[in-house]
């Protein structure tokens, strides 16, 4: 590993206000804006196990089936992300792997901090715009 | 939502950086240097519940009334922020919003993670510099 | 305190680009890309209490043998970084005050979050190039 990436400072830093606006429209559970951060073909697949959602409208339906879990059970979820490490792509995409936690709390509880994850992405970045053209959401509990 | 804002990619830089030595300040009890970090009418209302601290004086004041609590209990607590989501307002300021974590150790302990917060900021960026002008911390255990 | 920092925003981002490969190498073991993110005289000292170790050979012995705890102990550590504050050093360098925390989740468990620490780096940055001169972690639990 050279510790000089490849990759414009710039790049960076708009990765990250992209990821911060693409997980907080997911904790408020605005689905449609969640989808519109991936490709029109983007990929979602938040477990190895799970089939990938495809598609923008894919990407929303799988979120609102996955929610019906939470139905009648307030909840407040927060994804919580640090280390953003990009390493360039031949095609001039990026791949970002991010460290995750998933913050959630019922009503008058305390924070319950589980799973630790890793996302590793695909993204495309043109002219300060973000978007993500796949997503695998790897879970620390399962050990290969 | 449109996935590219309209946030100079500088401007989000330099909020990260401002956060990093507000928190620090106040997790070091360096309350004047954290009222510094305020415009001169700022104002730092903690909950929704609270009276907003309003001018650096008056949160001096409050700082040092609520750190009371700790007296004879000897504390260190951290601020945790992720994903800075900018949103640029009509008249040129930032509306800033955070996820905040509070992370409480005591003598020979682990840490306590509690609450899971949301900063609402504003904040007023000039040349480089950024003060915030408000502040006001929703608690995710408080249901609406 | 100035809220207005004499560290150019590019720092301030390759810092936090540097941060996350240094992290994501040292977590998934591989020590020698780790440590190659030290100057060659680096100094490494994980706290107050042990002999710093120095030299990148140095750095990768002392986390062999830290390591060697974990033998038959299947275990994923992730270190957590939050608000990177910089000051720029008389000799062109940066003091770099981080708070961290280590996330440890063992097969089929759920992530136990501790300690909570507070990185101080001295940082050489060269035309973009980030190394660590020296590291050294304290420990919340330990109070002076």
């Amino acid at each position: 590993m050279t510790t000089k990436t490849l990759v414009p400072t710039e790049v960076h830093a708009q990765v990250q206000h992209f990821y911060a606006h693409q997980m907080q429209a997911l904790d408020s559970l605005r689905f449609e804006d969640y989808a519109a951060t991936f490709t029109e073909d983007g990929s979602f697949q938040h477990s190895p196990q799970a089939e990938p959602a495809v598609t923008r409208a894919g990407i929303v339906r799988e979120l609102v089936e996955f929610h019906k879990r939470f139905d009648g059970d307030p909840v407040q979820r927060r994804h919580w992300f640090t280390h953003v490490a990009l390493q360039p792509q031949p095609d001039g995409s990026y791949a970002s792997t991010v460290y995750a936690l998933v913050v959630t709390t019922r009503p008058g509880g305390t924070p319950v901090i589980a799973p630790s994850c890793v996302v590793h992405d695909v993204l495309e970045v043109t002219d300060g715009e973000v978007l993500t053209r796949s997503r695998l959401v790897t879970h620390d509990q399962m050990f290969q």
